[in-house]
């Protein structure tokens, strides 16, 4: 299907498509307005420590919904759906170590597992678009820069580690805008945890991100940096489980509810 | 110690004067502007399913902390602090029923208890006041009223049930205000969940709450519900764990965090 077919799709139509195997690529820009979410899937015995880590470090882990143990439904951010078929893409790691990457965790599927939907920046994103902001690594067509910081994060039970962000260039005239706009978002992320400043939190080269690519600041701009939805996973990693499934980046959950209402509950 | 005289203390000086066995009564104007909090410590065991309740209904319980397993400290809300000993009075629970009103639990106290802190409408109350809207039950001296609803929560694990709301008359001029000094704090309940039309949550008689004492509603005054911070221990005793300590009613731990820091984050 072409990918302005795809983009008319409804977030229902196009998890159907995803499950019955129509499509497997990135979800950007897909189901414009409705929320994205990333995937961490945990054995039962990892889920109070990460739940905890989560409510203790709700900036970069962002819980929209957690599962029932062994369920692939979910209650609230959307109604027809398998979590075991409705990402396009998964990453299954067996002790701390990518082996697979998968359109399906069915054949995988456990009794025990407990999946977290975690926020997403794509949301916050839209929102920036809409007030007139430009997302650089959007107009470039690359992947957002993130990068290791020296901030420590609350840690709870096995799960410990620094936080990760993500850095997007602002016109200096649009910074408080920026910052206003994702403020009003916590449960995607929420406000920037530096603006302007990189060795304060640890970042020394943003010419060289630690993950995704590097993107051009301009005159008069400034790098801000917000909490990344990346250092869920980097932190499970780092714990190294016998068994992890996540969503392959980029490849997300398309769910039933708008962005604008993930502001303020 | 007079009334008076503890007013001025600070929440570090009071917590010391609790743990000494020097006070034991209410805090309801105590440590004014600070954070007071509710209590429920329940062993390891229930502990995700009822941090996991709390996640998927965060208007009638939301959490402001939770302590490592076994532990009397806290990281955030309070540096000097001994969960076991803070709260000038505590309720120990077995099998459902309360069996000991206490002023300290150290001797009950096992490595595999979890304490939640969690967020009370004392905070908002202090907002509304600022905004010049009256709050009867203060002004009278007595309790908040409060009602059983039909307002179903999302289950999780062991737990399940209706919300509990509280209930302030409110001036019809002033409704919106108390709308947006509330919805701007969802760390203490947030925004009302229904205004003026009691019985579309299933509460038929005013006069007599389930909870508190009445408050009479005069003319022009609508009766305004926000979600309470009884619904989790409600919920918590319908399940009747063989054992449960929560702090007695209007007896709260009184935290170093200022109550407008519970604002958005």
């Amino acid at each position: 299907m072409e990918k302005s077919s795809l983009s008319k799709l409804s977030p229902v139509e196009l998890r159907h498509l995803i499950r019955n195997g129509g499509f497997s690529g990135q979800t950007s820009g897909l189901a414009a307005g409705f929320t994205q979410a990333n995937l961490v899937i945990l054995p039962r015995s990892l889920a109070y420590d990460f739940l905890l880590f989560a409510q203790r470090n709700p900036k970069p882990c962002p819980i929209l919904e957690v599962s029932d143990s062994g369920s692939r439904k979910l209650q609230h951010f959307a109604q027809d759906i398998d979590l075991a078929n409705d990402f396009p893409k998964y990453r299954i790691y067996r002790d701390g170590k990518l082996t697979a990457e998968v359109t399906s965790v069915e054949k995988y599927w456990r009794n025990d597992f407990v999946s977290f939907i975690i926020g997403c920046s794509f949301s916050f994103e839209a929102e920036l678009l809409a007030a007139g902001i430009e997302v650089r690594q959007i107009s470039l067509g690359v992947n957002v820069p993130m990068y290791n910081t020296n901030i420590e994060l609350q840690p709870a039970g096995k799960f410990h580690g620094q936080m990760v962000v993500s850095m997007r260039p602002i016109p200096e005239a649009q910074v408080v805008t920026a910052v206003k706009v994702t403020a009003a978002m916590p449960r995607v992320h929420g406000a920037p945890i530096q603006i302007g400043h990189p060795s304060e939190i640890g970042i020394h080269d943003l010419a060289h991100p630690d993950y995704g690519d590097p993107v051009p600041i301009k005159p008069g701009e400034v790098p801000v940096f917000w909490p990344c939805g990346v250092t869920p996973q980097n932190v499970i990693m780092q714990v190294k489980p016998a068994f992890v499934i996540t969503h392959a980046p980029g490849h997300m959950l398309v769910t039933d509810v708008k962005n604008t209402s993930l502001k303020y509950e």
